[in-house]
């Protein structure tokens, strides 16, 4: 049930209300691999430059991540520079440089070659379908994309949705993509190019899971994100929620409605624990109790056993 | 269980990419009203003026919706001109024209005064403050309010708040009201105010209702929006929420947690309704059975029953 995660390592350095941190652990492949490893084995395939600190090496390295994958070549790290407003919504980048990530060309190392879930993380659509063409016979492949390459590489992203099971996408990008406002809309013309299964990331807001339709109607689950009272940087949120699905989804090890829907849970969990400290840090400490403890306490949050037996039905058994 | 609500009646005039409506029955009473009369009767207290056409009268009154409180006054009747883009997020107020409810200043009939259940919809706070002193014992007292009271009548509200159990706010007016960015936070703050309770309304990412915390901890629940294919005029989804959460309360009776979460899911049916056909279209044809069965589905949507046991235990009984 390993993951293997093609996808940024990087340095970064930021600013939120609560404080600022310079040049730490970064990327999607770190919160991504951090967050499924609570569930799972996850292999990165990654590119680090010369000035890479071996103490961030090692912080993957002591959370179990597999780091064959993860290349090092002459030149400096990927960095990324980047502020978020009072309202901790949306980050303003500051400074992107690209150093040696500008020329991955990512290698899957033959040992993994035989993976069964595959996370594609935002990168360019031609080197995230050279991957795929390095996986012998996936049992799920995930993948993540922003609004760049929506925006210019259409064609190529096009060509990797074909070929992929999950994305992982925003409410704003999904739009974008699908060339429709109404996000259930939305979601269904997605679903036509390609993936089986859309998950719509909200933020603050939670996320929603489309299914393809089952015997009993349309397949679509919808969860709040955790209310939480303190979030020191929203770095990272979308990777850990991946992660925790995807290596929510690898753990139990099948894709029915009722797994994507568990997986869904373990990934709010995971980026509601992200965000309530600086960078990877909350990850790096979690327990598995914790993670659990959290897992369960969603229930009280979005119990609704009510609505069974209508308003005035008696409530089945849950957290009341 | 009888409720009565204060608001608006208006002659609404509004655009939206699925069409155009001009003078239709509007205001935030109307809404609350036709949502509530699904599950409990509801007397309004609101103003009109001459030219109100007796076809509104009779639409509300064909609901059962008690009108001895609509005063009908010399003058024009509260018109509100608006239009929506492409994404129908927020409603563009083109013009408001408040004729005869510029004066309005609301008589409880003696024979309402009696009421237990009393909604506060979005008028001057010494209004709100004026129909509580009218009536003599209510049961439960929720309002709703908006930036224009928050920025410039503080005081007031404050005094209002004070005397309330429910307070409904959207997101972004909790923030300003409690001057606190973090919605938890926030929500805290406004129940130190006041109101012991705090219902969130998020427009099309659902709602949260923040209650005191009890033996088992804090008490949030948070709960999705209803994901529609076609929304063709979000006017009045606020007002249709507030209604079918405070019919719900008073249908069933009492102001438990349960019966709190229950409110919400039939807030979040009603709202649901609301927005799929143009102003009050779809509340006026709306049966109980379609009601009902949309309540029930609710479960399908946020079923999460997988939680308690654990990311790989038994789930518990749903709508798996």
């Amino acid at each position: 049930m390993a993951i293997v995660c093609v996808g940024s390592v990087a340095l970064d350095s930021l600013k939120t209300p609560s404080g600022e941190r310079t040049e730490i652990l970064g990327g999607a492949a770190s919160y991504f691999s951090l967050a499924a490893s609570q569930f799972t084995h996850v292999d990165i395939v990654a590119v680090v430059g010369e000035d890479f600190p071996q103490a961030h090496v090692d912080t993957l390295a002591k959370r179990g991540v597999g780091l064959a994958g993860l290349e090092r070549r002459p030149g400096r790290t990927f960095r990324w520079t980047g502020e978020y407003g009072f309202d901790l919504n949306e980050a303003k980048t500051l400074k992107t440089e690209l150093n040696v990530f500008e020329s991955f060309s990512p290698k899957v190392p033959a040992e993994l070659r035989k993976a069964e879930w595959v996370f594609l993380g935002n990168i360019d659509p031609k080197l995230q379908l050279d991957v795929l063409g390095q996986i012998e016979k996936p049992k799920l492949v995930a993948m993540d994309t922003m609004n760049y390459w929506i925006t210019g590489h259409l064609e190529a992203l096009k060509k990797v949705l074909a070929r992929i099971d999950l994305l992982f996408v925003n409410d704003s990008e999904a739009r974008q993509l699908a060339g429709e406002s109404n996000i259930v809309r939305a979601a269904r013309k997605i679903q036509a190019l390609g993936p089986r299964i859309v998950c719509i990331k909200r933020g603050e807001y939670g996320a929603m899971v489309f299914q393809p339709a089952g015997a009993t109607g349309e397949d679509i689950f919808a969860i709040p994100a955790i209310p939480l009272h303190d979030v020191q940087d929203p770095t990272g949120a979308g990777d850990s929620f991946a992660g925790g699905f995807m290596g929510g989804l690898a753990a139990i090890g099948s894709v029915d409605s009722l797994s994507l829907r568990r997986a869904a849970v373990s990934g709010t969990v995971l980026a509601s624990f992200t965000v309530e400290r600086f960078g990877t840090d909350r990850l790096v400490s979690l327990t598995k109790t914790e993670v659990d403890a959290r897992f369960r306490d969603f229930g009280k949050l979005t119990w609704h056993g009510v609505v069974e037996g209508g308003l005035n039905g008696e409530p089945r058994p849950g957290h009341a």
